[in-house]
């Protein structure tokens, strides 16, 4: 598995790691205003999707369906972002949004300007699930036979 | 196949249609500063990927794969940026945008502030490469058996 010393999604794991399957990882991400922000990232240093064999683009697109899947499960979100952008980490990951009716941005994509201020009562909210969200995250993996 | 008369992606193609398969299109998106950016688009009106059959999202994303392989081939980007996003059109479809060192917003996310002006010549020579882009879409789309 190829690793680039400068990367910082081969010198580290890039989140709170929920789940390691041989080929890639699930992680939590660090974002005080999108508690189950998630990232699925591919494990060797490959720039492109299409770098990939089509079996491991199956792979990995099919732990980012689980993820969205379990997101929607606990959080209901009113919808999930799902994009892989990599123009300053080029190393393969997923980012795995739940998006609400309230949140900063909403409708607008994470990454342009906030909208609003975010609401503390349902960042709580939202974050009193993250618990259920690793579990149901880890079981739906597992049931999708992406096993650690 | 599910339709919404409200939504824009059920009444109108939502860009310039490359490829008409039975179950997606693939648009060319009229962006002046983005040459190239396509649009992947499953034709009912569904909401998030896992709303789709297992073998209908590996099929979607499929398509995708080979509209950034064809992007590859012809424009040499930088990067490929990928996203469902579908805050404001919640009927699924995929983002797929070559991006480059100079473009506006690199390496920003296109949906974030503008860092520079849109070089005119750089724009020039992408728009020159669109129709071999196409050919390469229909090519790879038919040599992946996604057949219109």
């Amino acid at each position: 598995m190829s690793q680039v010393s400068s990367c910082e999604l081969c010198a580290g794991d890039g989140g709170d790691v929920l789940w390691r399957h041989p080929q890639f990882r699930v992680v939590l991400v660090d974002e005080a205003d999108y508690p189950g922000f998630c990232r699925v990232i591919w494990n060797g240093h490959v720039k492109e999707m299409t770098d990939l064999a089509p079996a491991e683009r199956t792979l990995l697109a099919n732990a980012v369906w689980v993820v969205e899947a379990a997101q929607r499960e606990v959080m209901q979100p009113e919808k999930v972002n799902l994009a892989t952008l990599g123009n300053m980490t080029p190393h393969v990951h997923w980012h795995v949004i739940p998006r609400f009716l309230d949140d900063r941005h909403f409708p607008s994509p994470v990454w342009a300007e906030p909208r609003r201020a975010a609401d503390a009562a349902s960042i709580a909210t939202r974050r009193a699930l993250l618990p259920q969200l690793l579990e149901a995250i880890r079981r739906q993996l597992d049931a999708a036979g992406l096993t650690a």
